[in-house]
This record gives C-alpha cells, sequence and structure tokens, in this order.
C-alpha cells in the first residue's frame, strides 16, 4: 500500500486512486493518521483533477462505513429519506417526515444545520423552547422502532469521516464538486440504513448549484452510486428563484410548516411537499402508481393525522409548541407596505437570504450563533395585486432597533411593480 | 481583498491570483490566520493549476519579507551565495565558502538539514564535537561583518513562510512544484540581502530533478523571478549519478573537505568546486574573466588560505576538529574488498544514499536522529583498475553489527567489472 504522502502525489499528477487506496485514506482520516494538511491536499487535487465515477463510489463507501450505522434488522416498515441540495424558506423537512410517518413509512431524517444563504432543518426545530435535535444513536434506534420517525443532528460517531472532511471542505474552498458532494450526502443516507432515497436538487438563482446542467451532473453521479450500491433514488428537480412558501427565517418557518399540516398552505410548498412524499411512497412499493401515491398523500394531510404527528415528534423530543408561541409573540413585528398599488414583484431569495442571514437567522461561520426570532413572512405571492398601503410583508426581530433595521433593509426588495411577469406555473423541473 | 476561502476557489479554478493577494496569503499564513488545511490547499492547487511567473515572482517577495532579513548596510564586500538542489556526497559548499571568503566574498551561508535521499550541510558539519549551526540573526551578523562568513540553519524569524510551507509540502505530496521550489529557495537567498547567487542545478539518477529538461525549467523559472528583482544569478548544471567525491556520509564527509581543502581532492570535487566559486567570482566583478576567476580560486586553494579559514569558522562556531577525529577513529569501519579482478564499476549514488540512510546517515522524516558516524569512502573513481583482494571502499558506523550489516549491504553496489563503461569527462554539463 502507498503512504498518504504518495497517495497525494499520485491524485496530484491525475492518477485515479483505487478504491482500497481510497478506503486507506479514509480510515486514516478518522483516526487522525492523516494531517487536516493532507486531507485539504486530496480535496483541493480531488476538485482539480476531478473523481472518477469508481473513486466516487468508493470514497462514499468509505465514509459511510467509518462510523456508526443505524440498525436495519427487526424493522418492518420501509425505511425512506429525502434530501434536499437546500432552499431559501425550504420547510419541507418539516412538512414531508410526518406526512411520510402518516403513509406508512419510516423516516430516519439526520439534517445538518444552516451554513451560506441556506436555512438548515436544525436551527428551525431548536427554534421551539426545550427541543434537542442532539439524539444519541440508541436514542434514534429508539425513536425509530416505536414512532417511526426522529428529526437529528449528526453525532459524532455517524460518519465521521464526512464531518471532518466537510468543516475543512468549508476553509479550503473545495465544497463545489459534483464527486465530494456525493460523497458527502450519499454516505451519511447510506449509515442511515435506507430502502430509498428521494433528493430534491433545487435549480435557480438562489441555488446551492443555479443551474438545470449543475443539478443534473450531481445526479448522474449520484445516480451511478446509488446503482451500484443498489440504492433505489428518485432525482425531483425544483424551482429556487424566489422563496418557498411565505415565511423566511427560523421559528417563523416552523409556525408556517405547522400551519401548512393544518392546512393552511401555499401552492408551491404544497406543490413541491406532495410530489416529494409521493416519490417516496413509490420507492417504498413500486406497484403504487403516481396519482394514487399524491392522493395517499393528500387524504393524510387533509385528515389531519400528519399534523398529529408533527406536534407528537415535536413532544417526544422535548419541545414546548404552546410556551414557544406565546414568548415570540410578544417579540416585535413590523409591516412593509406597499408604496403603489400593482403587482407583488418577484423576491431574490438570494438576497433576501443574505439580509437575513446578517440579521442573525443564519451563519456565516460554523461558530455563528443564530437568532431564531428574525425572520419575514411575505404575505402574498409574486404577482398578486395588491392596493397602496396593503400590507407586503411582516418583519420579525428580538429588538425594536433590530426590526426597523431589517425593515429597512428589505424593503428595497419586498415591493410591488406595474407590469408582472408571467411566470412557469409548476415548482417542478423534471423528474428523473 | 477576498477571504482566504475565496482566494482558494478563484485558485482552484485556475485564475491566477494578483500580487497583492499572494501577499495577503503569505501574511495570513505567518500569522496563523490561515490554517495548515488552507495553506495545504493552496499548494495542492499550485501544483496542479500551475503558478504563473508573476504569481511565482510575487510568492517568492512575500515569502523573503516574512520574516526578518540579514541588514545589508556597512558591509563593504560583494555578498555572494551558492545553492545546490542536492547530491549525494555534496560536500561542495563546505570547501566553496572558505574559498569564495579567501577570494575576497562575503559568503552568509543559511542551509538546510538532508532529507530524503540527500544529505544536509547542517548534519555534516554538526558531525564535528562541539559545534553548533544554531546561529541567531545577531550572531550571523556579527561572525559575517567580522569573518565575511558563516554557515548556520534556518532561525524561526527568517522566512517563516518558507518554513511553514515547506514542512506542509513534505506531508502533503506537493514538493515536485517549479513554482514552489523557486520560491522556497530565492526567498531565501533574498532574505540573505546577496548581491549574487550561484545555483548548482544538479542532473542525473540521483538529482531531486533527474532530467535535464527539468533543470532547465527551474532554471528559466528562477532566472525570471531573479531578473525581475535584479538579482544577479548564474546557473552551473552538473553530474548527478554517481556519488560526487570519494565520501558519502556525515563526519566522513568532513574529513574529505578537510583533506580537499588540504590539497588531496578527487577531480570530480575539485572541477565542481572550482566552477561554482569561479563563477561567484565573476558575479561580484563584471569585469574579472573566467580563466582569471579560475586561477584566484585555484591559487587560493593551493595556498592554503581556505583551509585556515575552514578550521577558524569550525572554531568560531564551537567545533573541536582534534577532539572529533580522535573520537571517530576509535568507531569500527570495515573494508570492502574486489572479489574479482577489472575495473570499479559504476556506483549508483541514489542506491548508495538510501541504504546509508536506513543505516542513520540520513532521514525519512524530519525529526529522525542522524548517526554521524555512518559513512562510506569509495578508494578509487569508476573505471579505475583494481586487483581482486584490494580495498574497493571502507565502511563506517558506530558499532560492530552495525559496520557488518552496512557492508553486506553495500558489498552488492560496490564491485568491480570487466568492461567499464566510459563516461563523459566533465562533471560540468553546461552554464547559463
Amino acid at each position: 500500500m502507498k503512504s498518504i504522502k504518495e497517495l497525494l502525489r499520485a491524485k496530484r499528477d491525475g492518477h485515479p486512486l483505487s478504491a482500497e487506496e481510497i478506503e486507506y485514506f479514509v480510515t486514516q482520516t478518522v483516526s487522525n493518521e492523516a494531517s487536516p494538511a493532507q486531507v485539504a491536499a486530496f480535496l483541493m487535487a480531488s476538485c482539480t483533477r476531478g473523481l472518477t465515477m469508481e473513486e466516487t463510489t468508493a470514497l462514499t463507501l468509505s465514509m459511510a462505513r467509518s462510523g456508526e450505522q443505524l440498525p436495519r434488522a427487526a424493522f418492518e416498515r420501509c425505511r425512506i429519506d429525502k434530501h434536499s441540495t437546500g432552499g431559501v424558506g425550504d420547510k419541507v423537512s418539516l412538512l414531508l417526515a410526518p406526512l411520510a410517518v402518516a403513509c406508512g413509512l419510516d423516516v430516519p431524517m439526520i439534517s445538518g444545520r444552516g451554513l451560506g444563504h441556506t436555512g438548515g432543518t436544525l436551527d428551525k426545530l431548536e427554534s421551539v423552547d426545550g427541543l434537542t435535535t442532539d439524539l444519541s444513536m440508541q436514542a434514534m434506534t429508539d425513536l425509530l422502532e416505536a414512532h417511526h420517525l426522529f428529526m437529528a443532528g449528526q453525532t459524532p460517531t455517524l460518519v465521521p469521516a464526512d464531518r471532518i472532511m466537510y468543516a475543512l471542505r468549508d476553509v479550503t474552498g473545495t465544497v463545489e464538486n459534483v464527486g465530494l458532494i456525493t460523497a458527502s450526502i450519499l454516505s451519511k443516507k447510506i449509515a442511515e440504513g435506507l430502502d430509498g432515497l428521494v433528493m430534491d436538487l433545487k435549480v435557480g438563482s438562489a441555488a446551492f448549484l443555479p443551474t438545470l446542467q449543475q443539478a443534473e451532473q450531481l445526479a448522474v453521479s449520484m445516480r451511478q452510486v446509488c446503482n451500484s450500491i443498489g440504492l433505489p433514488v428518485t432525482f425531483v428537480f425544483t424551482r429556487m428563484d424566489r422563496p418557498l412558501g411565505k415565511a423566511v427565517g427560523n421559528w417563523v418557518e416552523m409556525v408556517e410548516a405547522e400551519a401548512a399540516l393544518a392546512g393552511l398552505v401555499q401552492r408551491d410548498l404544497a406543490e413541491v411537499t406532495t410530489e416529494l412524499v409521493a416519490r417516496m411512497i413509490m420507492l417504498s412499493d413500486t406497484s403504487i402508481g403516481y396519482e394514487a401515491a399524491r392522493a395517499a398523500v393528500i387524504e393524510r394531510w387533509k385528515s389531519g393525522q400528519a399534523h398529529i404527528i408533527f406536534h407528537e415528534m415535536l413532544t417526544r423530543q422535548g419541545g414546548n409548541w404552546h410556551r414557544s408561541m406565546q414568548r415570540y409573540a410578544t417579540l416585535p413585528r413590523l409591516e412593509i407596505l406597499a408604496s403603489d398599488s400593482g403587482y407583488v414583484d418577484e423576491i431574490s431569495a438570494r438576497e433576501l437570504a443574505n439580509i437575513l442571514s446578517s440579521a442573525g437567522a443564519g451563519r456565516s461561520r460554523e461558530d455563528d450563533l443564530i437568532d431564531p426570532a428574525v425572520g419575514v413572512v411575505i404575505h402574498q405571492p409574486p404577482g398578486t395585486p395588491v392596493q397602496r398601503g396593503q400590507p407586503l410583508a411582516t418583519v420579525h426581530a428580538s429588538s425594536d432597533n433590530a426590526a426597523l433595521k431589517l425593515r429597512n433593509e428589505l424593503s428595497g426588495l419586498i415591493k410591488t411593480t406595474t407590469a408582472p411577469e408571467v411566470r412557469e406555473p409548476s415548482m417542478i423541473l423534471q423528474v428523473w
């Protein structure tokens, strides 16, 4: 076997590494025999030289095996998860998981925190008073067995190779590489012991990979790795230019998710959520057709079963919904009013997210603290006719000064237009 | 100014960095604001994307400015140094520095330790009892002012950027890059405040860059950087296939250097040393012709002036030559005898060095300890006719067992042949 240094020289010179060499590198990474500098050099060489499909598959499997995995035996229901490449206002997981459980699936949802301009499901959940997402492998296993559902953060023992590499990728400018992204996402999903995976690939100006071509490249890479290990996967390509739904922030998105499960849901959010849950059901039972799967989702949604499961999950993980409602209700909120009559203009999700992130709703560094109260609720979707003086949005913050500052910054972004752009109605671009 | 992360992404995508961006990166490296992982990512991207000439120049200058520099004012003599890309048995610096001082130059020689298959001048010097090469900037300045000469190791304050990068390059497989090699060598030489530099570029199977083409690439890169900062430089390309001179090791090379200055010198070592010192003299005074410069070197060599300067330098730096001679004389040595009559065969310098390094004469890791007693003296150059039973070489070691083991390992390498290969006589391949 070559030494770490020799493997790096080979990769530097454009020679692909064998599966055994990648397994050795990942093992050495987790045991700290390979230094952070050596891992960083590997990541940069992987970006500039590229990873072959065989290398990507080997890296994914070696990473998945680098720590503990959720046990698979003694579980009767199909275990299906969803992963999104991250959007603004993307609270889909919060609706989808209870809906999928209501439809008979097991959903072991291990999520990430927000970094950059997109929010993280964990941060949204933790805006609920008392709620913890810091679950041990045993707690995850127990919750999944008893209740078919948990929503948790990555543990130190789950895919430790990804934790090490992900932190280094962020600081070394090696995030944007299809092979590394594939391995990072799929290694964590494989460690969940899934029977199937639905990928929500965001496409548009506010997406991590903005163009359809980039998203398709990732799908091709992920498909090949999934095929080689026999993991069924469906790719749903969805729009990400404007915020998804009405709310962007942490607590405000929890409130929107709760209201949506109770029946008050904006069309775009309902469309994406229904599509993704239907695809999860179809992966769990290939004899179910698309329309039947959609009908099952809508039925469980309307019946309130998913709404009940949502609240039960929050309570099981320590959350107190009513105390949170009462506490956040005392915090300042300010309206953004239409300065002219016309139509609600398009809202750049990326600019909106950057402003909210600076105001405390997001992180630019991993150790930044989140202000869960910071957010905005946009009352009508773009294209809706509005009168001068009518509220366009409500700004939420922790202090009057912060609310005034945020309203000031957002008022240039949330406005009316005399000529509304006619947009494609569907949020779903394509399904692979 | 872009952040470190943004600079890494730009370099990753093949965009050259500006001089200001490189200066910022080097400053952040020295202040530890850029982590080892980020520096490693930069080094790997520099290898795979390459460094432009402008980037190499900027990196060299930023690194040279990253710490203290030897003061330039109040020194009257021309300050000229020599640097070699490293050879087996290469004790040229030990002869060259006293010769150059005898010829009227100031020689501030800051050297490295051996790593890999080539020995380091510092390790050879430190085989002398009591001798220290660990000099402060003030001690170096004082020695240079009073005696025109010192031989020292890199201090923590001299080119700290190179110390950080060099250690990382070794472990991340990013040593073999012309731009990084150029910046590493020249930044240290610029910090010496030189008026001129002679580069000994080794070419051959035992060289760091084995082919003439590789050595020429490095010369082109170094020439451009030197031109852009106005530092006169001469490149001498010399052979490195067989060991240079008779001795390979640490103390045995000191003994050969001393004997050579006293007049007992093998032709190849004399040829390389005379050429390099002559080129140093020509850089110091462009009115002196090649033959006059060579004549000056030979005159100072024959007169014994350089021999006296050599001993004075050792004594000033704490070394006790006679005590060392007495001590090493008690250690075991064994002969390798010719098993057949014939001619001394070619000796692979690389294989010889690897065997000696494993026996303790060299390092495979920076923190390996050296055994200064380990070495070999080859009595006749390849092609010399020898009789069966005549000694071909003497093996030196610290214990009888070690000497027996080493003789066993070397006896396959140092042997006779019936058909001697006719070799080009000159050690000097070309001068640029």
